[in-house]
């Protein structure tokens, strides 16, 4: 895997603690824009990767995992189906300059239409003054997501209330910079299967669905996703696309949160933390 | 202030803490879609406010505020430049229904014009392949933003180590839920003048700017903004489009924060608790 650029980096400051002050150096999350470019495939032979590109979003995120995030991003937004839709994912070649390592191009295979207008319509508006949560959880089912199913996912809940704990372990840069989030997946039994972690808590959930997409795991209904701080409605929104059957957060969840994980059969765990936690909505999955 | 939705509400749970579980209610955040619209003046008499409107973005928020929110993101966007632009905002008034709390329309002065483009362009690219950090950081100079003027506000460090706390004890909403982002606005007494809460950190930022530009008071050159998380590029751009020379966060800041406030002469502290701050620029104004 590319690793081009870092995800920390140092920076001079001036420390006051313990009413003393004195000149210091800290790590710091990166923190850089990532421009993500979808491009047909070209409609010739397999030779000629000049079809033009198309930007699709700019995001601000931690460097590493690019791939995984730009191919996260379209799977959580409906625009990328399967696996086989893929042709591959590079960073821009500019004519010869250099690669560039903040601009991600996503090549489709021959004959793959995607609708990227789904991204720049808004997808939350469904009339002309009828925005609001009710709209935005309707618009997911006409995009055809479903109820997920039960039995799929089932954990123990001593074993729930401990999984934010095994994420921070495994978090290196929020060691370092104490400023990033962090998205893990875990199996029934509580084993820690991937890590992400970006400025952005967003992308650290882009980056963890990508990555299973990009290994061929989705949907990914025997996992468990954990993140590190609140659950808002799109956390859910990017679990659901995943098929991931359980979200469980140090933090608490937001109402339109609840809402999602309910309506979609999602079991939504926050506060989980000291021992314990609250469930939200599908308690079946947590023994 | 029409106060349209509530910004808590109530929902059931299963709880489990010390052993035990059981049902139990308890208070979320809600979190909305608010879509916000710019309207241009009529041309004609000040009669006819028909114009047509033009949608530019949606944002998941917490209701409370929506007309400080809306003005506060066309402010921090760099569309809407002095608050003599400004003719009206109000909720969405579709033909004969009852009016729609989640569409803010902001109508403009008659002659005034906006660089809409600028929110559906990306102001982060600026080559074909040069999307960066210092792109970004030298967008915002073409877009008209200056370094900041020293000696508008100067605060005692150890009045600094106390914002944080004097914000939370202000937060009316995270006292029930434990989940909502603060944005709060200082003097340099140490006085609160102003607190926001949202379930993104962003839109209270944009809260809180928003109220003060409505109010007629931007630049804040003598006010000092406080959030209660991190702090990422984009809280920084959103201070320095207000004026606000100090930002101090309980939480880190990203890189990109740094170097914005750096260029720029914002103060900007970070992990600002337990009675020390760490100062990333600009450290002249802390005493």
């Amino acid at each position: 895997m590319v690793q081009p650029s870092k995800s920390i980096e140092s920076v001079r400051l001036e420390r006051t603690r313990g009413g003393a002050s004195g000149r210091a150096r800290d790590w710091v999350t990166v923190e850089e824009p990532l421009e993500i470019r979808v491009a047909p495939s070209p409609a010739g032979p397999e030779a000629s990767p000049g079809a033009p590109a198309r930007s699709v979003a700019v995001t601000m995120r931690t460097p590493g995992e690019d791939f995984a995030l730009a191919a996260g991003f379209l799977v959580t937004e409906g625009v990328l189906k399967g696996r086989e839709a893929l042709r591959e994912i590079t960073y821009c070649r500019s004519g010869r300059g250099p690669q560039e390592y903040n601009i991600v191009e996503v090549r489709l295979r021959e004959g793959v239409t995607v609708d990227l207008d789904r991204l720049s319509r808004n997808v939350y508006t469904t009339s002309s003054c009828g925005v609001c949560g009710k709209a935005s959880l309707e618009a997911l089912e006409i995009r055809g997501c479903a109820p997920l199913p039960l039995g799929t996912l089932a954990l123990p809940g001593a074993l729930l209330a401990g999984l934010p704990d095994r994420l921070l372990a495994a978090q290196e840069d929020f060691a370092r910079t104490g400023g990033i989030h962090a998205a893990g997946l875990f199996d029934a039994a509580g084993e820690l299967v991937s890590v992400h972690e970006d400025v952005g808590r967003h992308n650290a959930v882009d980056k963890a669905v990508g990555a299973a997409f990009l290994a061929g795991e989705l949907p990914l209904l025997e996992r468990a996703l954990v993140v590190s701080g609140r659950v808002s409605f799109e956390v859910v929104q990017k679990a659901l696309a995943a098929g991931i059957p359980l979200v469980a957060a140090v933090g608490a969840p937001s109402s339109l949160a609840v809402s999602l994980a309910r309506r979609f059969r999602i079991t939504l765990a926050g506060f989980v933390r000291e021992g314990g936690f609250n469930l939200y909505s599908a308690p079946e999955r947590v023994s």
